[in-house]
């Protein structure tokens, strides 16, 4: 039942950078993405074109993607809405992600909008997307738990997950935003999606380890079926040592479970941790991934 | 086949602290068992009768152990031979624990022995201490990967795990001492040891978080039935700022995932929680449990 090949979806270069708070270059930005992708990274999703007020640390997104030129064409970058879609249609992208919330509060709080008035908002996005022949990923926050809410009920986030889905994405990414969530609820979320009729292979899981639980929840969706899963090189977005820590799974930490469990992911272990200590230096702090400082000290 | 209910054997005060730079005093070391017992973890391994030679920090276990009581005769020690079980018949005690190696290379080095003379000094150990009617528990170190051999055979370890069960163990430990296992690896070493005819029951776990799969692992465990789970409060012993991080896994995230999964283990996790930024307070640095910095930083 386990998969016995696993696509990795790295967000380090979105979702990592905009949770941390070092400046970053457009140069080291760039060098980045090229050098996860020739790490054997399948898809890096590179920037995002939410408005620079909210996300400053990404407000070069547009020079990240010029710079990348034809090689960037192919990697996803994140829209909030039509106006960042636009942007991404000038710069002849081909795959959009949008960002959802599971629940009333986070909906209201993130995007100034009710859990229902966030689909009149995404459906011409989405639509327009589909319509210029763009691929669309929908990330689904606060799946597990929410500070405001507490638990989730699964109903809910299928509800969510599946309005989002039927607009015309390609796939849902369910986040653990919090990083509550563990084990059985993965299998129970699951099972929700699958009893109402999607596929396992239209689901990504996208965890944090805000509580340590991103690698076991990983291991239980696993068994569930499911072939493809967020991280970020190095833990970027998740430094334990700011206040602010968003924990998303390291990418390296889920290769290693995943090359000890002899799933194919393609991916250059080795050369993932070196990209995040050089990451790590530019940031001037050290990774927080477990394998990345365990493979950093030892002798080469 | 998972079961209901977990008992969290808790190293601490002994393979946590013996692990730490920092000193502490025998005071706070006897307050930090007693919050531990107070916190409802079942077992608590106190202390270790090592020579002082090999472990400074722990050379008050004497008086630890006389100042814990009546209180500390029920709690565990570890005795590395005769001379050990010596002091700890001495003051009454009523459990210990012998820490063989699963590998020739590390039963060189740490016990400056080979694999098969190691019995040779547990045998008179553990008869004594039975016929003194102890309770004797085996930790089994490096059962998933050594350091000089790489990965290690599961026919070799559950070999020696058995000899040592055979000799009069009550439990074996069976450690991944440089925390290299993955879960796939976890349910075949279980699996190899079911074969030998041992009962699930007569095994616990011990995984250290060193590249962040000690609770993929104990989630893999627990679909095996296994019922006893090492963790170490805060995750002593496994600080991630120093470069001879051992990687316990910390006991609050351990008790996170079981409270999630639905798991009994009578652990208060707020109170081992305020345990460990306690003893960090005393260490002078912040823990490296997940749970940990997490809870500490809400607000109360």
């Amino acid at each position: 039942m386990m998969p016995t090949k696993v696509t990795i979806y790295e967000v380090g270069p979105r979702d990592g950078l905009q949770n941390e708070k070092g400046v970053i270059s457009t140069e080291v930005k760039v060098e980045f993405i090229q050098r996860l992708v020739a790490a054997g990274l399948p898809v890096v999703e590179a920037t995002s074109f939410v408005h620079p007020r909210w996300v400053p640390q990404l407000a070069d997104a547009a020079d990240v993607m010029t710079a990348l030129g034809e090689s960037g064409r192919g990697l996803p970058v994140l829209v909030p809405n039509e106006r960042g879609l636009d942007r991404a249609l000038e710069l002849g992208l081909q795959h959009i992600a949008i960002f959802g919330s599971a629940t009333e509060t986070f909906a209201q709080k993130n995007l100034n909008r009710s859990l229902d008035e966030q689909f009149a908002m995404f459906e011409p996005t989405v639509t327009r997307a589909r319509d210029a022949g763009l691929d669309v990923r929908a990330y689904v926050s606060m799946c597990f738990g929410d500070p405001w809410e507490g638990a989730v009920p699964i109903d809910q986030v299928v509800g969510v997950g599946k309005r989002l889905f039927d607009l015309g994405a390609s796939q849902l990414s369910l986040g653990d935003t919090i990083g509550v969530g563990t084990a059985g609820h993965v299998k129970d979320l699951i099972g929700g999606f699958v009893a109402a009729g999607m596929r396992v292979d239209d689901l990504a899981m996208h965890f944090h380890d805000t509580y340590g639980q991103a690698l076991a929840n990983t291991f239980s969706a696993l068994q569930e079926g499911i072939t493809t899963y967020d991280a970020s090189a190095g833990g970027l977005g998740g430094c334990p040592y700011a206040k602010s820590a968003t924990g998303n799974l390291a990418t390296e930490d889920l290769v290693w479970m995943l090359d000890g469990l002899g799933i194919e992911t393609g991916v250059d272990l080795d050369a993932v941790v070196s990209t995040s200590v050089w990451m790590a230096s530019h940031l001037g702090r050290p990774s927080p991934s477990a394998v990345v400082r365990a493979l950093a000290q030892s002798p080469a």
